[in-house]
């Protein structure tokens, strides 16, 4: 099954935001074995959408359209794909009422521009939508498939999923012979740099073809994308197994999870199965940590508290910071790191307590404490840790990869992954 | 002058990385008012990157290609644009000593392989790239032109910047009249849908040419791009200064910002002038909000503190939120929205203290208390109002969306936008 993806937006083409719609649809394709060979981006405009719709309906099985399913006037998903159909747009009843109970809701009268959200060309089907008030629309016509599906990620995403992916199984299993399949499994490195993981496992970046190994470089993070073709997904899977096997143990210590998984859930799923309980005590992070933390499912059975003490005072007042401590030292120092973690621990209870200071930047530095300088501290029922990182990036990265080395500290004593001579004061 | 951007690499296709260089590109055209009404994206495969590239060709004054350029057998940019123009791949001396430089500074031998990139069609020119080992090419030929650049961010903004740009200037200057230029100016909008703030300014979406007037909804906010197109950025910027006007005379308090600015820039900027304090207590969000608080540069000197109370008993040992309020309303209620504000300005002695709780979910919905409910609160110096949300997303989306009603809260009662009635208690 060959595909085309078509994004529709004049705001992409005048570069005011980046399309994250391709990368993503793009990625569920492959999983799928569909093959992609054009990508395009066309603006708010009538003839040229529906050219290049003729020309994708002309030479793939599938068109997966984005955007332009949106209320106004500018929006002409809807118009297109019935000029291609050659049918008129009729009132869809269920859209109608979906996006009537949208605005009922929230308690708002519905604009009639919605209405026209609730048009679809004759034979084609409206998907429904929970997150906004655009249906999705699919089509079959002359043993073709198109799907047109909203611009805002999160209600695309949920109709690729929920609506798109079960129907194109659904005719890949009709159609018998589903022809090779390419499954891919990322696993998840941290506390490591890319060239130093990479030295550890280069014989097999070079030998291998089936899995092939691809390494990227994310914040704080390396992964390793296994990619393996095969028959079927078991047989595919099969062949990344093994090598998946050899690259664990030479990276013990370092892999944290596979695919989509986050360090905070796999942190998360460690402390819950051990009944421990977490608190933050942040600075330079301003919070990051514990939205990242209380970002999974769940997460209030083992975060209790978070402290965002910017201010001495209050690292004074609500984490007991000694105030001889914030002067002599500073408030970005190891010291100051461990007396805000333990203080957290102490006031509040928790059994793990986690702490950032540092100089996120751009103000703020001194001679000797420049920006991106940090200190970690984790403070667990048997002692304190503390770690120093340095960073040369700008406010947001810098705050970035501070949350990320505290989740990294966190995961490596769960893990019980620290060296004595890590473990500092241990 | 019109142009198309072709931007090269299966991985694009796969999903594996998100294509920022598009954007990049297109804005950097749309800045100059030069015409994008194509952006494709094709894999490693060179008839399909031919075909496209001949298409381009046909029916526009210039082709941009990024990426492509590396220096192995997939990488076919180059074969490619001598095919188009007709032309054999010769060596260019002066790339290759580039190249042979890049390794020799690095204290590397070359491998042979890098020796394609400093091949290049007979009539184009190459680029030198300080980054890295692939010069850009430039052509031009029948009156058109075509730049191809590395697909490798760093090095393709320099190459854009620093060689095409300059010559895209001079060949507009030459040819007399430099056409048109597009400028743009995005007007900012939070508290009020995009269905409610179209319906305010209809009159003029569908009246207005130049500048035209396009509504895009962003979590939260709704934006309002105004392009002008004009002989000068002077003249255009004439055009869009009216429309502005108007636009915000029916939005007034709504509009909080302008292009990059982000909301809370705004409330921070506000607060700095008038010299006020702000802290917050959050339970659902998190510690979003304080993320993105102290995510602009300075925040220091106004943001005080955040706590984070995810647990009840942190509720009122540090917000001094009574255990018989949580008993009789709940945490989720506007009764413990507004004790969570006021605990932390009386207890923090903050001017401004900010409250968010709510269900975040998937977990933790009761019959009367949905997934999504959120309760924020402002506790200021001459009182405490509180609001009512209702989401209806994910844990993330939700979380999001809270912490986003929180600073439109702040920044509405900043503005001194909010009515008596919306200010419930005051």
């Amino acid at each position: 099954m060959q595909a085309e993806i078509i994004c529709v937006g004049t705001e992409l083409l005048l570069g005011q935001i980046v399309n994250t719609n391709a990368a993503y649809l793009a990625e569920r394709l492959a999983r799928l074995g569909i093959d992609l060979y054009h990508l395009s981006t066309v603006g708010d405009n009538l003839p040229r959408l529906t050219a290049l719709l003729r020309q994708a309906w002309q030479r793939v099985d599938l068109v997966l359209i984005s955007g332009g399913l949106g209320p106004t006037l500018d929006d002409l998903t809807r118009e297109a794909v019935a000029l291609l159909a050659g049918e008129e747009l009729v009132e869809d009843p269920g859209a109608r009422r979906m996006i009537e109970e949208y605005f009922h809701r929230r308690g708002l009268p519905m604009p009639p521009a919605n209405l026209r959200q609730a048009l679809r060309p004759r034979s084609a089907v409206c998907l429904m939508n929970p997150y906004g008030t655009a249906p999705g629309l699919w089509l079959e016509k002359d043993g073709k498939m198109l799907a047109a599906l909203p611009g805002v990620p999160i209600e695309m995403k949920y109709l690729m999923e929920e609506e798109v992916l079960p129907r194109l199984k659904r005719v890949r299993a009709q159609t018998g012979d589903p022809g090779p399949v390419l499954v891919s499994r990322v696993l998840k490195a941290a506390g490591i740099g890319e060239s130093a993981l990479v030295e550890k496992i280069r014989d097999l970046l070079a030998g291998q073809t089936n899995p092939t190994i691809a390494p990227l470089a994310k914040r704080g993070e390396v992964w390793l994308r296994l990619s393996a073709k095969a028959p079927s997904e078991e047989a595919a899977f099969a062949l990344i197994r093994p090598v998946e096997e050899t690259i664990r143990s030479r990276l013990r210590g370092y892999i944290f999870g596979t695919d989509r998984e986050q360090l905070e859930e796999v942190v998360g799923r460690i402390l819950t199965a051990r009944g421990l309980t977490l608190g933050t005590a942040e600075s330079c992070t301003g919070g990051l940590l514990s939205h990242r933390i209380t970002g999974v499912p769940g997460a209030s059975s083992y975060f209790q508290a978070g402290i965002v003490a910017y201010d001495n005072r209050i690292k004074e007042k609500v984490l007991g910071v000694e105030k001889a401590l914030l002067q002599e030292y500073g408030a970005v120092s190891p010291q100051v790191a461990r007396a805000m973690a333990e203080g957290m621990r102490r006031f509040y209870g928790v059994d793990l307590a986690l702490s950032t200071t540092g100089i996120a930047g751009p103000g703020g530095a001194t001679a000797r404490k420049p920006v991106g300088l940090v200190y970690l501290a984790l403070a667990y029922p048997g002692g304190t840790v503390t770690r120093e990182e340095r960073f040369c990036w700008d406010r947001t990265e810098n705050k970035i990869a501070a949350a990320q080395a505290g989740l990294v500290l966190l995961w490596q004593h769960l893990e019980g992954g620290l060296s004595c001579a890590e473990q500092g004061s241990c």
